[in-house]
């Protein structure tokens, strides 16, 4: 087949991964017979640098025309100052919310490699292969926000949430979709006691299974009570569902199941095949520019983007067997290697490369 | 002294711990010199049931009329309907609302003892001593809500978060003289690089600690780096400050750390000294009336009321280190006891009260 693919590096450590993880695609390209072209554009502090703008113009563009996104991260300490009017994170939102890429899935899966890396104890995450479904283009993130002086010395500041029906019944299905090639079951998570968003997203999630997915087998829990089970049961969990604000916080936290952010790929999704790929972390700028990131959260996001806007299967697959399987060899950059024993961003993207032959 | 404690136990397990409570009090009482005089009240789901509404008006004045408050826990599937109009929950939003207790001290203390039962690696979490304070009187818990239809079929939902620069900088007032009571350590968690509240809360934050708090070491962590940083390095926070729905998530992840939500206390603290003081478990239907529930945090909440309430610090200690003892000494309840080995709350109590003396 023939792609085209918008990278956006951004900021930090981001354009030492996707270089990794375009050196992934050219190789699916050659041994699959599939030509992919790349287009470059700017995104966060660079294009704020370059253009006075965390989203340039150029960059929407090349991203409308591409088949799926591959981007790095954004963000670092130039660009940090609170009270900015341009900030690099305003690309990233900006980019989702364009794209309308409504959901975000968050994959946290634990080889038993990986188990003995985790801060929980290995027989409690052996074995977790859970998806988080997260919405992204709507909840707190995208409500009116204001702050003002309400009397001298005192100032008010507000951010809205709003959800409405078809937000929430768009991003349950594709989490129930999901849910049906996976093992079935779907985890509404909310705070249906406390905030009225929350009560509409349980009444229409219910309302979604009963009526469209009766064999997926749904609970609803309490954003709080899900941030214990995550440690205390990480296993039972397939799918998980939530809103943007509680989404965020939880695949934070999931992700330390995994041992490392340094693992783990998200791919974010709309209304058509078009989707956009990045590492969960960010810019990392402590260690941007040393070649030491890892770079197998973007490698295995390139799976996500072989598989969810190319449907390419069996591409995606072996990429994700040439990673697991650099994982098992202890090809490591230092985030999971022993204390010394480290290989560089280079090294460990040429240990995938070498396995997918 | 003399002191009139106001009594609501709730509803599931909440009369059943809060009888241990009452034990404790009366045991210290007796052993101190102390003449501590109790006021009972109903709150939750069993006030809805005789009043028709979770905080009835003889509640809330008997807990004016009290020098501190200690609550069990509310709620219960018989009151379970997202769509009915009186929620148990009302009522513990409602008394801290009502009482202007704006910080919420929930202490998370990891003893060797417990270690081992942590979902964590025990090295991880041995050691672990912190103390998140909770701003509990604002944010979206207590911003204007609403739901209607925008179409037929399509309903909107909102829930407005919203902080002012006094509010923020009581509570972080508060938390800056709790950490000098302890390592000097503050660690502030928001959004700021996507809410408007965060942005404020964290100008705020500063401001109090550079103008009022100069020995106090303050750090900004995002709230989903926070969800990671309580698992990979948790044993290096000591005071964490943070807004309601933030703190509401972090303090239910945080618990994990020590391995049963049945050991944590809390503490909700206004401006004048009268607090409420509460286990950080709910209601517990599923085992509630079997005398098993742990009433350790409901023990630990009354070593918080006999401190900050009573200014009563020797007595606090007291029964804080007869918890720890009887923790070490084995006698625990089922969800922290061996399979099989559990041992009922009236026992676990009793053990508490034998080495109180
Ligand atoms: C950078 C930030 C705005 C972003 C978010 O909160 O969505 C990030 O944390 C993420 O999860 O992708
Ligand atoms: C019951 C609920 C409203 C409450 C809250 O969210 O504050 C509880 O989870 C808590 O943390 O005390």
């Amino acid at each position: 087949m023939q792609a085209t693919i918008a990278l956006l590096p951004g900021d930090g450590i981001g354009p030492e991964v996707v270089a990794e993880g375009v050196e992934v695609l050219k190789a699916v390209g050659e041994r699959y017979g599939h030509s992919f072209s790349f287009s470059e554009g700017l995104i966060g502090g660079c294009a704020i640098d370059a253009h006075g703008t965390a989203l340039p113009e150029a960059t929407i563009e090349i991203c409308r025309a591409a088949d799926a996104v591959l981007l790095g991260a954004v963000g670092g300490p130039k660009w940090d100052d609170p009270k900015a009017k341009v900030r690099p994170e305003q690309g990233l939102l900006g980019i989702r919310k364009t794209l309308g890429l409504y959901a975000n899935l968050r994959p946290v899966t634990v080889t038993p490699a990986l188990a003995s890396r985790s801060p929980l104890r290995p027989d409690l995450v052996e074995g977790v292969d859970l998806l988080v479904v997260r919405e992204l283009t709507g909840g707190i993130y995208f409500g009116d926000k204001t702050c003002v002086y309400i009397r001298p010395d005192e100032e008010q500041a507000v951010d809205t949430c709003v959800y409405t029906t078809s937000e929430i019944e768009r991003v349950v299905r594709r989490a129930c979709e999901l849910a049906r090639t996976r093992r079935g079951k779907v985890t509404s998570v909310d705070k249906a006691n406390v905030l009225e968003t929350s009560r509409l997203w349980r009444r229409v999630a219910s309302r979604v299974v009963a009526e469209e997915f009766p064999d997926i087998q749904l609970e609803h829990i309490l954003v709080d009570a899900c941030a214990m089970h995550l440690l205390r049961r990480p296993a039972d969990f397939d799918v998980i569902v939530t809103e943007n604000m509680f989404g965020d916080i939880l695949t934070d936290e999931a992700s330390m199941l995994a041992g490392s952010l340094g693992l783990l790929p998200s791919a974010s999704l709309g209304a058509g095949k078009a989707g956009l790929y990045e590492p969960i972390h960010g810019s990392a700028p402590d260690i941007a520019g040393k070649g030491v990131a890892n770079p197998l959260a973007t490698i295995l996001s390139v799976a996500l983007l072989l598989r969810y806007s190319l449907g390419l299967d069996t591409e995606a697959e072996a990429v994700e067997k040439a990673v697991y399987a650099t994982i098992d060899a202890g090809i490591l950059t230092g985030d999971l290697a022993p204390a010394g024993q480290g290989r560089s961003t280079k090294e460990v993207g040429a240990a995938v490369l070498e396995r997918l032959g």
